[in-house]
């Protein structure tokens, strides 16, 4: 039976500034991304959000981003791989102190925003980040971009992966993603989502910009977390794949 | 044998700015508590904090503080005791990433500045923070002002406990010490220190500013880290209590 | 013919995180009290808000806060008269740069939450912050609690103001506010709040929680910026004062 | 006569933790470059600063950073040119404000590390703050790389600019900086350093790295405010300019 899990980044609200998704999405994701307070969440939400993840069932990884709460950790910083691996080891150590208290099971790790893309294409970067990871507790598995740097440098340390794949994005002949500022870089029709979606899984292919067909690992699928059509997306997609026999589970290590 | 801890806050540089001191005081003192990013250090110092520790032997403790690095954890926050818990849990958990990758192992905590004065007086933030540690971890060793509410709620809980004392504070006829806005709140004379000390820890009693003797217990004493005599002290110090055959040595669990 | 200034508290977005009313408040308000990045706002959100704010033709007020973005400013810090005046000025002086390259004007300026509620009580800390209003410019208004030190200490040093009431919240008989963790301290019925505002206005009284009838001065009220009912309550309040002839602008020096 | 400025980055204190040789340097800098909150600074630092420079006739300026604290400004971020207007704008009112109420004049403004740099190759970042500085102020002075984008964009915009060298810095070819990473960047001896201020000053030109001659305008040298040797410098570097009969004094719009 073909599997995949549904992921979504969680946790991000801050302070005064709630996610209003995030309670409602745990019913329908397998994978909680959750934010360790450099690009957004706090403590009060950690915790939240864990004991949320905990009650639900929920796979729970850390999503450490870059020192940049104004920026959401969206912006590119130029920093070492010696401050990658730093500011991940700190943020997946932070997490880890309410995944225990809530007696649940860190099961994951994947990088935020610019730290991600930054690292999906700079092997040092990328080799930084999976070491922080594999050091800090061997059996945590990497979700990363498919075909990515991250990809190769958590195998090549022996972390377990899994390959993130989208629903919206449009992707190129060579299985990178269409840059976001640029043309068609985005796919807004609901149904046309699903369809990708629905290949990646069950043909492990895509379709390019360019109408190729492109072998792709879809091991992850990226749900969005805000937006007015989050939670009405994460229900369809949900249902369609279970409709298609097709299993919705995390990785496990 | 009589013992005594020397304790000293450590790893409070942050980012461009240095704390000069802290590489060499480490050879004079067996505990050192490690700020945890709120009112000082990042994770580059901490993780320089944390291996130099293990390198020289010093028992690690995690520091944490109140969120307010320009204050330095100094000013007072109204804080919940749901908060206090949760900034804490944080803070263990992020140093303790740090400990684990360098193979080390988290001895004890010490809240800093005004968390650490605060809770000492009220009950439920000193209830707060022992839970927190307890959670993470019951073998954690709590260092707090001897005969404080921190103490107290430890020991209920059922946390070990070590009662920190000062070389340079004075201390009033109920064991509190002397507030630092008011007069001869500070002993500035380095030979009336070490006479403190030395009745702290082979008497466990000290002299109150009114002149009458109180018992104290004094398991762990705090050396400052910052300053142009903290080195000096620390030396002084420490061959003072070796020639008088007392053991320098950490609070193990 | 009576009148009375209709302020909110705005740009208090920050980031990633949106505040929607914002925009559509402009339509309802005559005074503008702009987050100056401390609590909450950034320099984007500020000038997005002192642009919308001239657009309108809404007074121009800055909206200084403590240094505590997790908890919006929210939680009482002990800080100095000094640093009252000094994070006072810096927020000022922040936001006066957008202002002036928006050819706007710089009208007022009323504290945020838990800096507002000291000042109130503490007559250092409001001759501090009256200071360095002052101090920057001698014609800006102080928006402050009626009967408050704020106001005692504004009018001492020479600095005009404008006291500010609430709609939603009961009044002891001392005129002070029914704080709001004690029962009976918030109104929830509308009609009773704008039952509460025409009598604050018109009659510049106010009956308490024990039913007496207290004087109130009555210059400015304060309109809530977030939950559901902002909108609609900005929309309503404003309707019934312009229906019972009460002119509805903003203070100016 | 010839002319020179001598500026040093000044006010990066912050909180906890000083910069010792500020107050020193003042007495032989005639321009003191201020960090304004964003990669150092805060409210007291600034106010102390500002000070100290009207009070030894030191021309003011502000000194925006990107907002990064624990990288102190040095890490590059991309930032958009609206991004870049913003922050610059935010930083030179929030300065603006101390300067008002110490009776003195805000002089000019030189961005700092990263922001420097990137502005210096970057046209459309160089143009963003260049319009942030006039439209805050027509009359304030850039202070930037000699031969930048900074130096165009401000010139082309109509604000007065000073033309900034180094006496530590080795030149390449087409009068850029040598970077700071690769080999014979920086000019350890300082009898080579003052050579190099020397020439740079009388004839307008440095000796490249690979020995050619290169035209230079220098209309401010850059003294370093950290480090053992920087008051030395700034002593010796004055003494020398002196002696040569240059004037050291800051430019005036």
């Amino acid at each position: 039976m073909q599997s995949i899990d549904l992921n979504c980044d969680m946790g991000e609200a801050f302070g005064n500034y709630p996610m209003p998704n995030d309670d409602i999405l745990m019913d329908y994701i397998t994978s909680a991304n959750i934010a360790c307070g450099f690009h957004a969440g706090d403590p009060e939400v950690m915790q939240h959000t864990v004991n949320m993840a905990v009650k639900k069932g929920v796979a729970i990884g850390a999503h450490p981003g870059l020192p940049d709460l104004q920026g959401f950790g969206r912006r590119e910083m130029k920093i070492s791989p010696k401050e990658a691996y730093q500011i991940t080891l700190y943020q997946i150590g932070a997490l880890s102190g309410f995944v225990k208290v809530a007696n649940g099971k860190l099961n994951h790790v994947k990088p935020h925003g610019a730290l991600y893309n930054m690292a999906a294409k700079d092997a040092l970067l990328a080799k930084a980040i999976a070491q922080a990871i594999h050091d800090f507790d061997t059996t945590l598995i990497l979700y990363a971009l498919a075909g990515s740097e991250m990809i190769q440098a958590a195998k090549q340390i022996g972390l377990i992966t899994a390959s993130e794949v989208f629903a919206d994005r449009s992707y190129q002949d060579d299985g990178s993603l269409k840059p976001r500022n640029q043309e068609n870089a985005l796919i807004t029709d609901e149904q046309e989502s699903i369809k990708q979606v629905l290949m990646m899984v069950k043909q492990q292919q895509v379709i390019s910009v360019n109408k190729n067909i492109i072998p792709l690992k879809a091991e992850t699928l990226c749900l969005h977390g805000d937006g007015v059509h989050a939670v009405d997306f994460a229900k369809n997609i949900s249902a369609k794949l279970k409709a298609e026999d097709i299993e919705i589970k995390a990785p496990k290590s």
